[in-house]
Formats: C-alpha cells, sequence, structure tokens
C-alpha cells in the first residue's frame, strides 16, 4: 500500500515535471472567416475562386503552424488575421471598403479566453494592421476599446508606424462605393428618409469582415476580428467588429467567436457572447448554440451573417445564415477544411 | 354549451377591446443610479448627502410619473437620465470629468426591451444630453453606435443644438484631473510604465455614471446609461457606458441593466448581458444574477462597481461591490427608496 502510494508521487511528480509531454497530446485547432455575404458560384469566375480559397488556405495553415509548434492561441490568431487584412480580397486592411467621405476606417478587437483581457480599436485610418493595434491595447495599455485620431496618438506612443489611409484603396471598393451612394440617393428620394434608404442596400454592402479563432496547447482560446465595415457608412459608425460580446469573445469556460455579417443586429443581439452563454448556462454544443443564434434569432428579425466558433476541447462550428462565408479550419483531429458557398 | 361558448367569446372581446384597463392594473417600476465608488459617510458633509438624496429622488420620481402617467419606458429613461446629466453632482453631462487633455468627451446608450433596437454615442463633446443623441441614433438612423466628430455630424444633420464645451466644466472635477495627472506621473516616474502608473489610480478616479431602467404598462422593458467616463482618460478610450451588452442591455425576455464602475473590466465581462442571460438561460432572479456577475465574478479579479437591474415583473436589485452607489427606486408595490452608502 505504502509502495503504491510512493509510486503514485513519483507518477504524479513525473507528470507535473513534464508538462511538454502532457501539452503534446493536448489537441490544436484553427478556424477563420473572410466574410458572409451573397456569395453564389454563379456570379463567380474559377479564378477568382481560387484565389479566395488559396489564401483561406494560407491563412489557416499559417495560424495552425504557430500552434503546432507549441505558440499561443493569441499569434496564431493575429498570424492569420494579419494575412487576410494584407489581401485586397477581404473586407480589412488592404482591400477594406470606403466610407461616404471616399476614405477607410479600420475596426478590430481580440479577446484571450484564458484571462478575459480583450483590446479593440476603432475608426483607425493610418495603422496597417489593425489587429496588432488591438492587441497592444489589450497588452499595453490600461484600457479595453480606443477610438479615432485618439487610437493613433495611442499608435505613435507605442512606436507603431503610420501609413497612408490611401494604401487600403482598391479599384474594386471604389466601384462599390459610387454604386452605395447612388443607390443611398435614389432611395433617399423615394422614401425620403435615410434610414430607410440605408436600409434598404442590398446586404452585400454591408458585409466583409475577416476574423480568426484559435485554440493552443495549453488549452487556451483567443478569437479577432477585423474590418474596414460597411460601404458607405457615415457618422463615425461603429459595427460589431470591435465590440467585445457582439463581434469577438473568448472565454475557456465557454467558446472563442468571430462572426460577421450586419453589424447591428450583431451589437443589438450581444451574438458572440450569447453563444458562448447558451454553451456555458444551458450546456449546448458549440454547433446548437451558434445555430440557435444565427438561426432562430438573427435570421427571423432579418440579421443576416455568421460566425465561427470554436470551444476548449476544439469543437468547430462554421455558421452562417447567407447564401455563403469564406472560411476554412484544421485540426489535430480534422484535415484542413476550405468552404466558401453554402454547401462547399 | 353553445351559450357558454358564446359567453366566452364576448368575455374575450371585451378583455381584447378594453386594454387600457388591464394595463392599469400591470405593475410599473422605475430605478436609477448616479454612479459607484468610494462613497463613505465619513467623508460627506450633511449639506452634500442632502444634495444627493434631493436629486436622485427628483430624477427616480420624474421618470416613474412619466410610467404612471401611460408612457413608454424609454421616455421615462431619458426623462430620469437627462436629470442626473444636467446636475453637477454627477459624472455625467454637466459634471462630466475631464480627459487628460482637460475637455469633456461624454459616451451614452439606450436599449429597448421590446425590440432590442439600441443606441450608442462616444466621444461627443458638443451635445448637452448625450441620452437623446443615443436616442436618436437608435429612432433615426441606420446605426447603433456612433462615435467622435461622426456623431456629432449625426447631431447637425438631425438638427440638434451644439454647445461649447465648457459647459460642462466644473471646478470640482478640474481639481480631480490635477490629482489624477501628478499621480499618474508619479506612478509612471516609480513604475516606468504607464500601463501600471494608470492602474494604481484610486478606484474614485474610474468611476461616475449615471443610468436607468424602467417597466411601462405595456411590460416593456428599458435602460439607458450616460458618462463621462474615465478621469484623464486618454486617446479616444470608450468604456463600458456606449457598449451594448457592457454597460446597458435590455431585453423582455430576461432583463434591463445600466451598469456603473471600473469599465475595462465590465466590457470584458460583458456585464450587463451576462446578468440577462443568467436570468433566462439559468432561472435566476434578478437579484441572484447580479449578485453572481457583481460579487462572484468581477470582486474576485478586481472589477469594482455596481448594477442596477429589472426584470419585466417590476423585480429591481440594486447591486454594488464598491463602499457605496447613488441609487434610487419607486415601483407600483414599493414606495420611493434612496440609497448612498452599503447599508442606507
Amino acid at each position: 500500500m505504502k509502495l503504491f502510494r510512493s509510486l503514485n508521487i513519483v507518477l504524479m511528480a513525473a507528470l507535473l515535471s513534464a508538462p511538454s509531454v502532457l501539452a503534446d497530446e493536448r489537441p490544436v485547432a484553427m478556424a477563420i472567416h473572410g466574410g458572409a455575404g451573397t456569395i453564389e458560384k454563379s456570379k463567380m469566375t474559377a479564378d477568382q475562386e481560387r484565389a479566395y480559397r488559396e489564401k483561406l488556405a494560407e491563412a489557416v495553415n499559417a495560424g495552425y503552424r504557430v500552434l503546432e509548434e507549441g505558440g499561443d492561441s493569441l499569434d496564431a490568431v493575429t498570424t492569420a488575421i494579419r494575412i487576410l487584412e494584407d489581401s485586397p480580397l477581404f473586407n480589412a486592411g488592404i482591400g477594406a471598403v470606403y466610407t461616404y467621405e471616399g476614405r477607410h476606417e479600420l475596426d478590430a478587437s481580440i479577446m484571450e479566453g484564458a484571462t478575459r483581457r480583450a483590446g479593440a480599436v476603432a475608426g483607425v485610418t493610418t495603422v496597417r494592421n489593425p489587429i496588432d493595434l488591438a492587441r497592444m491595447v489589450m497588452e499595453d495599455s490600461p484600457h479595453v476599446m480606443l477610438a479615432g485620431p485618439g487610437a493613433e496618438q495611442f499608435a505613435d506612443s507605442r512606436g507603431v508606424k503610420r501609413v497612408e489611409n490611401s494604401l487600403f484603396d482598391t479599384e474594386r471598393r471604389r466601384q462599390q462605393l459610387e454604386k452605395a451612394k447612388k443607390k443611398i440617393e435614389d432611395e433617399t428620394r423615394q422614401k425620403g428618409n435615410e434610414q430607410a434608404a440605408v436600409n434598404a442596400l442590398p446586404v452585400a454592402f454591408r458585409m466583409g469582415t475577416v476574423g480568426a479563432v484559435a485554440l493552443d496547447k495549453s488549452g487556451n482560446l483567443a478569437a479577432g476580428t477585423s474590418t474596414g465595415g460597411m460601404t458607405a457608412k457615415r457618422y463615425g459608425r461603429i459595427g460589431d467588429s470591435p465590440v467585445i460580446g457582439a463581434g469577438t469573445f473568448a472565454d475557456n469556460d465557454s467558446c472563442a467567436v468571430s462572426a460577421t455579417g450586419h453589424g447591428e443586429y450583431f451589437i443589438r443581439f450581444n451574438v458572440a457572447a450569447d453563444i458562448c452563454a447558451r454553451v456555458q448556462y444551458q450546456g449546448k454544443s458549440v454547433a446548437e448554440a451558434a445555430d440557435a443564434v444565427i438561426n432562430q434569432v438573427l435570421l427571423p428579425v432579418g440579421g443576416t451573417g455568421g460566425v465561427i466558433v470554436m470551444d476548449a476541447a476544439g469543437n468547430i462550428a462554421l455558421t452562417f445564415n447567407t447564401p455563403g462565408m469564406y472560411r476554412a479550419s484544421r485540426s489535430s483531429d480534422k484535415p484542413l477544411y476550405v468552404g466558401i458557398f453554402d454547401k462547399e
């Protein structure tokens, strides 16, 4: 009996002193999105589709590699999001949509599941990778959310290089702005009401975000989101992406979420945190909780979009109520998956 | 049998055609707060205490009157909050704290429980009653959250009168700024780290918000919050007050909440919405849910502050983990209550 007890102590000591061995057996998981919306196969050339699939695979693989090498979930999230921000294909960083005034105002946020630390920036115009600035707010400021010129003063105080706002320009987004402004003007004339006019804009003008969720070998979740917001947005509009609980949420006790869609609905319905609340308080799986919020709460009231969700066991849900969502995932027990349309 | 059925139909018709009679029997309820913090009886003169108690009673009674006369919960919330914004006693509107740069940047938000519509403004400098502007964003814009100069362009577009930023000046808050800046500079010299310095600021510098929750005769909840934020705040910092789910939340299916406290914690822990999630998914009372989040989740990690919470039956919780919270309530079945310190 005494022998057994000693043996137990020795074994326990061995286990405690060898966390790397245990950690190596723990699952890692990575998922990303590049926005949801009216993405239809019939409207995309084979070349366009290939370009999206390749970039999604590149981003999810880069994040996955960080995790596999023992890096933490925050690094995996920022690595993947930087690649999406730097690509003109997505509405974040380079390729961000234009505001009504013809500029780019970028929003981003990040959250750590272990500590529930969070950082967010809104209305940033001259920082190339807003996700990195959001992380800096989290790690190197007493605040969670910084907006506008103040966020850029903070960037200066931390030695972050500033870029010209025109760096984010793309011809495709410029054309979208012209279309959106014409539609808003036509509708405002007809309806005499700007709110009705903007609400009448096709869903495509409201969509586009990039995001990532990750689980590392220490069992820690993280989530991040970055966006150029809504085409032709005005008045310093802030969407859900930099709002913790709406566009981004991470808590090791429930799940990590990054959202994309019509941001106003995602704020009002507290989408990211509500999914995690259902996981934690109702014992739902991430797939059940995401389905309940995206398809049963949001869809009936006209809230279109989607989410990527991950729990601390590495289970992943990629859920949307739009015709498509750019998405990819990879985990210890599931190979690379890349999807764009409803079924594929 | 046929007779009974006819009688039932007649009775039902009578009930359906007399909603005002039914509505008059429904409870109404009103609660407000004027901030939580290190409010101690020993540090307050009898005159100061009386001034606070009188203003709290005035605001809660004004909101209650709106409800009693059949007005809706949104009107009750804005009526009470305008009185608190216009008083120099509280950190919102006139009497708002100063930013690091010696100005006032005001945040506010409002939410309607029946529809979950919401409106919020952040970093407003020249609108006298930010709560009214937040309501205008909710009712007369396609957006939920507007920040900075854009929010003021929106105010202009809707004919809202602008005021000088100096309207919000008070000598008491000016002195608080000088103290806070000196403390931050001393601590930064000692610790070589601005984050540590700001974290070392006494809790009093982080606190101060006003808010209201209301239940009207139609059974609809509403919540609103308004603040000048944190003394010596920098870099366009946004606290929890304009963040739906953090500082403000309302949903007829669960509860209405307005929060006050160290905003960064209230954002990270999604305080207002988490209280309502516990009511909805765990079947907790508003008192149990508020206690769980404020005392069991926030307090252990150093998140100080409080909330006022109301459900659709008119139950009220006024919960805080600080030495005091300015607060008042009144409902169909409970007389006027005004409290400042822990026990009274």
